[in-house]
């Protein structure tokens, strides 16, 4: 790996210097150090502020300089034009990494003061995120550069999906709801600015970080192109990566560039390159959470045959239009062994077809013997099972069904489940048992749309 | 207006008979009859029931023959093949309208047993919903024959959309959702097989409705291709009607044949009659309620320039994405008085252009000064607020500025906010306040855009 990727430092460190820890409760440098202490961070913990002498109950530093202990990560949280200062003290303590979160610098024209910081990062090799970044979180070291309010966000379990983004609010929206939809992370980084560590860094980083299995990257410009596409060959056939790439039209890219300072450049290049790397392509912050959600489950298909399993005549015909207008998948045509032995169980009022309509009185009893049949249906390769709880027969009997069946299914299997207080209940017990809900037939099928492609590109490059 | 389109007996009644209203709470009629008494329905209630002479504390009759009124409406809820005789009960009684919702008919190959009912309703000129459907609900004369348990769906608030489902489950279903997004609901018309009064006679009646201002239709198939087209022509001059057609593809089409016996016919050239005449097309139950959320606030925008702000710098390059992706939308340019004052009030670390991104740290003055500058800027006809609560400055106060603007502001206004608790209880209090949220840019881009189309097809007509 090339030495600036290697963020070990930065997302195992034993010791983290806080520089701008404040005593003030409205400043990022109170609410990062607070963070810590309160998600329990094991290695050691060093405030650094000119004006105190102690911070939330630690000792404080006047400098990094001053740390009589080897610093492998420093969270720069002081006004952008103190920032060179503080770097170029870290360069000197051998502080081996750095996040800066502070803004005020190519996001607004100060471009100067940007160089200059990536200049020290360079001359003493400090792995630098930043600046104008929310930093970086990792699951299981509980390091949390965040200076969010927790109370307005709800954390993610421990998984394996490493989300990076460029920029912080798209990153911390993105993170509440992957921690409200139950999808478990590894890594989050929010690299803003670019100014030293950049995407491409980043991904060869996590490419190699055995804790990430599902890569999710929201960008809005590519640094180094050449060094991307080189990266992004391997990466693609290493893990799913799934992209939301902004600025995608002039008036995104004018968007980008005062954003971020971003470069956009030509979304129809990026995009035919994503696709040739097996990336996984979102156009919006809604699509990239629901492709994250069904890579997290780690299903994968055997080919592209959908049975859909409905307590609603309705939504199983628009489930069956989405998967007709889609190019990848189709409608399964059940074995005449399933016919059969469903032409036995099911009551008379229903139909032995696919989408397979249960009707409105169904109960976990009718939903289990649909989905044995269709599980062990050697023409089936995925299952979408609507279930409408407003209807009289769909009950938590029901859901423990599916997630029951979740278990011991070795076909992926998602729900499509739309509603209010009691559906969204159910929808909370499905997740927590690792089935991928969807509000809507369009987004499951999508998402059953992009696990089937993105197999169909392992087996491509295994075989050739 | 037609006569058998006049549903205003079956709307409207000041006597209802509940054909199979039952003493065992696990009976639909039992459901049905229920409802009535606990929703305080104001007028007479007759239970028919072979077998008791008293249901839920009321009198109870062997047939509608035996009533000693006139019966406005017949709920009808027994076995299937008993329903011709119930019906036929009704006509001799000159009971004006019908609602069957006993399934047992065209869907599982009765047609029979359907046409024989359709008879029957024509012979004595019985308004005839169903059969095969849940039925009909006012929310203004309390009338509500849907037999669905009422813990498992919110119930919609009074207001202008009527919705007309052929499905049931996709009925309830919607019916959850609007009363969860705050939309106000006039009338639900399930209307299932359609075994007499069909799509058309429904709008009909809808189009003379003062109580409905805008129309939601689910409709799987279209009975009477030529009258629909004729109604058509002027329903669409008249109200927005949002439609989604199941059955668009050879795949849905099979599903909708055995769901409500409908033949689904050619898409294409449904969906170019929709658009000629004005109605706004959905493809997914998803963008079925995200345009009526839209055009039940009943905001009409001047023209199609939108101005962003955003408390997320990605989320705004997102959005202008999606407007630059638009064929109809553009991102609007401030008058320079605009800009100055922009500049005049906002912090210098806010770029004074469109996505207005007034960065993680806004709060609910500095939102306050943006929609106030660009509500009154006349380069400016809609507004796209981002809003991610995620971040330190969003909180309630920013909730109240925008409630309060959407007040006095004649500009269409919307809200992007995604997130979990601290997020839902912000968007639900924006509902409330009449403000459209929304979860995803590209869902809101989409609303705006369909309100744009609407307008413009509106301007056209009146022109020419």
């Amino acid at each position: 790996m090339n030495k600036r990727a290697d963020l070990t430092p930065m997302m195992k460190p034993r010791s983290v210097a806080i520089i701008g820890a404040s005593r003030d409760p409205h400043k990022v440098g109170n609410v990062i150090l607070q963070n810590y202490i309160s998600a329990g961070f094991p290695g050691k913990l060093y405030p650094v502020n000119l004006n105190s002498d102690e911070v939330l109950g630690l000792k404080a530093y006047k400098s990094v300089l001053d740390i009589d202990d080897s610093v492998d990560l420093a969270v720069i949280a002081i006004p952008a034009p103190a920032v060179p200062g503080a770097l170029e003290q870290c360069g000197k303590a051998k502080v081996k990494s750095a996040v800066v979160v502070s803004g005020g610098f190519a996001e607004i024209g100060e471009t100067g003061l940007q160089d200059k910081i990536a200049g020290i990062a360079k001359k003493y090799s400090i792995a630098l995120v930043g600046p104008n970044c929310l930093g970086v979180m990792d699951m299981r070291s509980k390091v949390d550069t965040l200076f969010l309010p927790t109370k307005k966000l709800s954390k993610p379990k421990v998984g394996f999906v490493s989300f990076v983004s460029q920029s912080g609010a798209v990153g911390s929206t993105v993170l509440d709801v992957i921690a409200g939809e139950g999808i478990g992370l590894s890594k989050f980084i929010s690299y803003g600015n670019a100014a030293y560590i950049d995407e491409t860094d980043i991904l060869e980083y996590l490419m190699g970080d055995p804790e990430t299995k599902v890569i999710v990257l929201y960008i809005e410009g590519i640094k180094r192109g050449r060094e991307f596409v080189e990266l992004a060959r391997k990466l693609g056939r290493s893990k799913p990566v799934i992209v939301l790439k902004a600025g995608r039209t002039s008036a995104g890219m004018a968007a980008a560039q005062s954003h971020t300072a971003s470069l956009a450049g030509n979304y129809a290049v990026q995009e035919a390159i994503f696709k040739q790397f097996g990336f996984i392509v979102a156009n919006d912050l809604s699509e990239l959470l629901y492709y994250a959600k069904i890579f997290a489950s780690e299903m994968r298909p055997k080919g592209n045959r959908v049975g859909v399993i409905t307590n609603g005549g309705g939504a199983g015909v628009i489930a069956a239009d989405e998967i007709g207008s889609s190019k990848y998948l189709q409608m399964a045509d059940y074995s005449a062994a399933t016919k059969k032995s469903l032409r036995k169980i099911m009551p008379a009022l229903v139909n032995i077809k696919n989408p397979l309509d249960l009707a409105g009185d169904a109960d976990s009893r009718r939903y289990m013997d649909a989905m044995n049949a269709l599980g062990s249906d050697p023409e089936v390769d995925m299952l979408l099972v609507i279930i409408l709880y407003q209807t009289p027969g769909a009950d938590p009997g029901v859901t423990r069904e599916v997630v029951q069946k979740k278990i011991t299914l070795s076909k992926p299997l998602l729900v499509v489940s739309v509603g209010t207080e009691y559906t969204q209940r159910q929808a909370k017990l499905l997740e927590e048992g690792g089935v991928p809900v969807y509000d809507s037939p369009i987004s499951a099928v999508s998402s059953l749309e992009a696990l089937f492609k993105y197999t169909e590109f392992k087996k491509r490059i295994a075989t050739g």
